[in-house]
């Protein structure tokens, strides 16, 4: 279940917390981690505070966007305090870590951790299928970033335990019909706001959250790959229809 | 339950593990650290760890020996990977927050962290009633002193909320969107199925599936009444077209 799992870090500022990242991956058994747009990396600070965990930095991604590192995902989570979330569905750690536990093997997690100054826009929320928090303290709930990946890893690795323990629970497979990627759910997307803009739904100046609203839907659905493309089916012919 | 734990870090020889400890402790709803015999303290590299808690900073007790820091407890617990204890109760994080948190009132507990190096020794265990460990990666298992001192803060408060029940479900309510009815929901299908066919992407002789699998979608994703009328509208601006 762990090697299901990338831990991404979007744009952290402090090399250290970097490094404790790593740390705390390889800890609690997990290695992949990516880091979106890193203010400094590599670096001896990360290096240092890695201490053993050095191979998980050698081998950790560096990519420019959110969307580069979720290529190869299927299942998106962000870790945000906001809890304003209309429909995402929004987990604690611990029932976090058993869903994904619970989740067949073709589920591809990214968990996403935010900036450690202003976290996760509504943008880069709104890539996310699900969401992810860690009951703090009301009056002081900022967590160190590296603290807060080695609670989300530990509480990952406890559900592994658990689930290994427990063995053979896993959902059956829909054997025919995976999951789609995060990359093609993303293109499925842009068709969609082409063909309502086309037939004059959507007013690409006022578009009144509609695509988010919309992308929410479906990343709660968990799309396969057979209805992304029944989906993406309707589209043309809709498009089609409208160049009569 | 939370105010009846003392955090306790032996010897730290790190300035920036005391404040990491200092912002585990309060983001977790804990304030009481005790240092015994750190090797630089107060320190600023300590504040600076510590962000916005550096209030458990200042209020923290300095001994000299382990057994001062036990003063006016009852109840301690060593933290160690040494799993050779004869005696001891030997716990994990989650069950020795549970037992603390099901334990009474008189009920005054240590958690006592060794050094970053060597850890506890075995005279420091003997003044242990019992032991925690975090299951840790065989091959890795080297926590952060702060990371360690944020897992277990964690399950602490963890076991408090649960028991206080104060965990209430921070859900947000969807008090503005609620879930739409079947027959809302049975509305929209006949809708779609009449746009699909409109549009030709649907052979009504030849359905294939196709309503089959597009009901399954939407009723995993359990549609809203916004999401619901968003979704009739985009069906009533295809069909407007349509007649174009």
């Amino acid at each position: 279940m762990l090697e299901r799992i990338k831990i991404v870090l979007l744009e952290p500022s402090h090399p250290g917390n970097i490094g404790a990242a790593a740390r705390a991956l390889k800890t609690m058994g997990l290695n992949r981690l990516v880091l979106v747009n890193p203010k400094t990396f590599p670096s001896k600070e990360a290096i240092f505070r890695a201490a053993g965990a050095d191979d998980v930095l050698e081998q950790a991604e560096v990519v420019n966007t959110l969307q580069e590192a979720l290529v190869d995902t299927n299942w998106v989570i962000g870790t945000s305090m906001r809890l304003r979330s209309e429909t995402r569905k929004l987990y604690k750690p611990r029932a976090c870590a058993e869903a994904i536990a619970k989740a067949s093997d073709d589920h591809h997690v990214a968990i996403v951790f935010g900036r450690e100054s202003t976290g996760l826009s509504n943008n880069e929320l709104a890539l996310c299928h699900d969401q992810v928090y860690i009951p703090a303290n009301d009056v002081y709930s900022s967590l160190n970033l590296g603290a807060a990946v080695q609670v989300i890893c530990y509480e990952l690795r406890m559900a592994a335990l658990e689930a290994s323990q427990a063995a053979e629970q896993t959902m059956p497979k829909q054997e025919d019909d995976p999951l789609a990627s995060a990359d093609q759910v993303l293109g499925f997307y842009s068709h969609l706001k082409r063909a309502l803009i086309e037939i004059g739904f959507m007013d690409p100046k006022q578009p009144k959250m509609l695509m988010e609203r919309l992308q929410r839907l479906f990343n709660r659905a968990h799309l396969t790959v057979k209805e992304l493309n029944i989906l993406r089916g309707m589209l043309s012919a809709i498009e089609k229809y409208a160049k009569k």
